[in-house]
């Protein structure tokens, strides 16, 4: 029998998410008021979050328990499945060994309700009724709608205009779920009105939702607010990913040389990858970490680390991120969930200490790579996780190229289910690459904040 | 902790499938050639099937080895989780234990790939080269077009023309994993060119289908046919399913009081209830045994016990099953993987042996059910699945009504995510049920073939 599946028994799930701030050389850069350029408090952040979540967002303790109601819904999928891709490493002819932890065994389909679960168990306790969001792509909004419908909170959802029309079936997964979904920018806000003043054929952004979504939540004492990535608390919530992933690569007698992970707010390459960096910060293990993302949003291997809002209209704190600017739009490719201006602060200080490699792939290489996958495991990647996919396959290449047999840990963060109709448009030849200039970048990065 | 997921140890996962012709009391009723009417023997179907298929479909040994290469796919996702749907009981406020098969955990997303498998295996044995199948919703198109992929054999579907269009997705499903799909009634068979002939804008049906697929099939040498459903070998394959369940709820100290599946052309259904039909026969243990087929397509409830052709264009053989008649055209539900007129003969036989109680669902029940189901349970599940999730419901509200706490047990064959569009227009108030008069169903009757 040759092995290719490692279960974990549910009494081997994490009882706890590791965070990573207890083990970081030099903490990470403070939050500021955009007001007065100070580090905000607690206090600033209550309108959106509730407390058990802004005091993990600035938690230095290294291991924060998982509440049992959490640990139980969790259990329906979790831990999820860690696979080694014999089929595909077969396919491509390499001596390297390729794992791949599968989270989108969730019933939402990707890795989101891992912490979309979390965020409503600490809402539902701290009294809220009902949590407003923003949705690109669609598997952070499904997520949270299957999360509050677990709960029995309202969901309220910005989705991304472009997306509210091209993919009505993740909308309608989240009308199943009970949420209400609306397109951004909509006529239900002040910002989102403002858009349409300016561009009344706005396709929308997630910064256009993201502003639409908090000022919404902060209009009401039952409604907060919930981020589906970028911030800490989101990423801490991911590491059960990779701290499971350990634990099964230990059964296979494994250790990854390298750990990849697709990067657009960053939390599900936090998820695989933190566990990891981790151990490398305590000196434990090494291991290389690469981050791939988009070439047409190329916030890491093109933007700039600096102070940036999270939202075109200023709603939010400053955080320093590798930021394209609150104002890039970028291109329409098919990751939605990718098509973010910012990289998480934590993921950006990270980098920042050189921990990261950080990857832009074209979105044609990220398809191939995606097609290959499905034709020989037989699971449909979502465009987002062929980002992951394309960078094992390039390490599996080198690895060949070299005639070394390394270990490949990738995070395979979701399903492809509801993003065939980019499959078909792949395959009829109607995708493309993109790629900004760096005049164009610069052009984006001149409005950011002026700060200190 | 509450326990909800049972799992299997994949060196428990059944080695050999179970045959249920060896606990028959009386034989199933001889297979018959069309022009003869006398029982047909494997010769006479070994231009559309390998020959260890044909030894299958009449074998009575009770146990059939699983290939080790089988054994070896299997294990990407088997065995399934059985799942307790304890917010689902909770829901109801039913005394019942409602237990679930998620038979969508496989990469194709339905119970099909479980023989979908196993016959691209034997074809590749026996040097076969290409696979012509036929497919309504698309749920067994595309899992024999992973099956394919895996063997390296070409495939080729016939899509039910209706579906081809109302279901592009589950096309491009099938397009990923390098299928070519046709939508039928088409122009490159002769049964094809005769129904557009007399009918240019037929929606198709998989009657029509059928004869399209066995048309081609048997005029090259390299090519054969494969049925995802209907014959005993089919059903054989799932029955991995069941025997499964059996040793899953072992572990939770269970035996179901009644199991469910939804019945089209019956293997999703036979797949769990035949190891349990079996204990009943030996006189092991009882157990109550539901078929849930829709009302639009009631072959069971309204159908004749008869002996009928399985394809319109009457290319296959004869065999006794309940039938709607073969020119039968059921409604256009979206259950479509259970539009089909007739059912299993297996299955017909127990069913006229006593074994099995069927009952018929409206449509408008069956999606209010599959909604109830997602929002406490997070799974979308496929409409057919729909069609087990309501009779499960129903035994859970009887148990609820009669005070009494029985084990229930049903089979979730596939999961919804190509299939939203159903959902969106059930929430839109679009959906209709349908019954067909006793007149129009005898009507459909009146043309059986003259048998004996």
């Amino acid at each position: 029998m040759t092995k290719i599946k490692y279960l974990l028994d549910e009494s081997a799930m994490p009882t706890a998410w590791y965070n990573i701030a207890a083990d970081l050389p030099t903490p990470a850069p403070a939050v500021l008021h955009p007001g007065t350029g100070q580090p905000i408090g607690p206090a600033d952040l209550a309108p959106l979050f509730p407390m058990a979540l802004i005091m993990q967002e600035v938690s230095t303790e290294r291991s924060i328990e998982i509440p049992e109601e959490v640990q139980q819904i969790y259990r329906q999928w979790r831990p999820t499945p860690l696979y080694r891709a014999r089929r595909l490493e077969q396919a491509l002819d390499t001596p390297a060994k390729i794992y791949y932890k599968y989270e989108g065994a969730s019933p939402a389909g990707s890795h989101k309700p891992n912490t979309a679960v979390a965020q409503a168990y600490y809402n539902k306790q701290e009294g809220v009724k009902r949590l407003v969001t923003e949705t690109g792509a669609g598997q952070w909004g499904s997520s949270l709608a299957f999360a509050g419908a677990l709960f029995g909170l309202e969901v309220l959802v910005y989705m991304v205009r472009v997306s509210y029309h091209q993919k009505p079936y993740r909308r309608a997964l989240m009308e199943v779920y009970g949420a209400r979904v609306v397109a951004s920018p909509s006529e239900e806000t002040a910002s989102g009105r403002a858009v349409l003043a300016a561009h009344p054929d706005s396709t929308g952004s997630l910064g256009i939702a993201i502003s639409e979504a908090v000022e919404v939540a902060v209009q009401r004492e039952d409604t907060k607010y919930a981020l589906g990535s970028v911030l800490s608390h989101v990423l801490l919530h991911q590491t059960v990913i990779g701290i499971e992933s350990i634990a099964q690569l230990e059964q296979a007698g494994d250790y990854p040389d390298v750990v990849i992970g697709s990067a657009g707010g960053g939390s599900n390459f936090a998820g695989i990858a933190f566990p990891f960096i981790g151990a490398k910060l305590r000196g434990e293990r090494n291991v290389r970490v690469v981050a791939v993302e988009p070439a047409a949003c190329p916030s890491m291997t093109k933007g700039k680390y600096a102070y940036d809002f999270g939202d075109t209209a200023h709603l939010t704190p400053l955080t320093k991120m590798y930021t394209l600017g609150n104002s890039f739009v970028p291109s329409g490719i098919h990751a939605g969930g990718l098509r973010y201006h910012g990289m998480a602060p934590m993921v950006s200080h990270l980098l920042d200490l050189g921990q990261i490699e950080p990857i832009a792939v074209q979105q044609l290489e990220t398809f191939a790579a995606g097609m290959q996958f499905a034709r020989s495991e037989g699971i449909i990647p979502a465009p987002e996780s062929n980002h992951a996919v394309a960078g094992a396959i390039r390490e599996a290449l080198r690895c060949k190229e070299e005639g070394v047999s390394q270990t490949i840990l990738f995070n395979l963060s979701g399903h492809g289910h509801f993003d065939m109709q980019a499959y078909t448009d792949y395959q009829a030849g109607k995708l493309k690459d993109f790629e900004y200039s760096d005049e164009e970048v610069a052009a984006a990065l001149a409005d950011l904040p002026k700060v200190g």
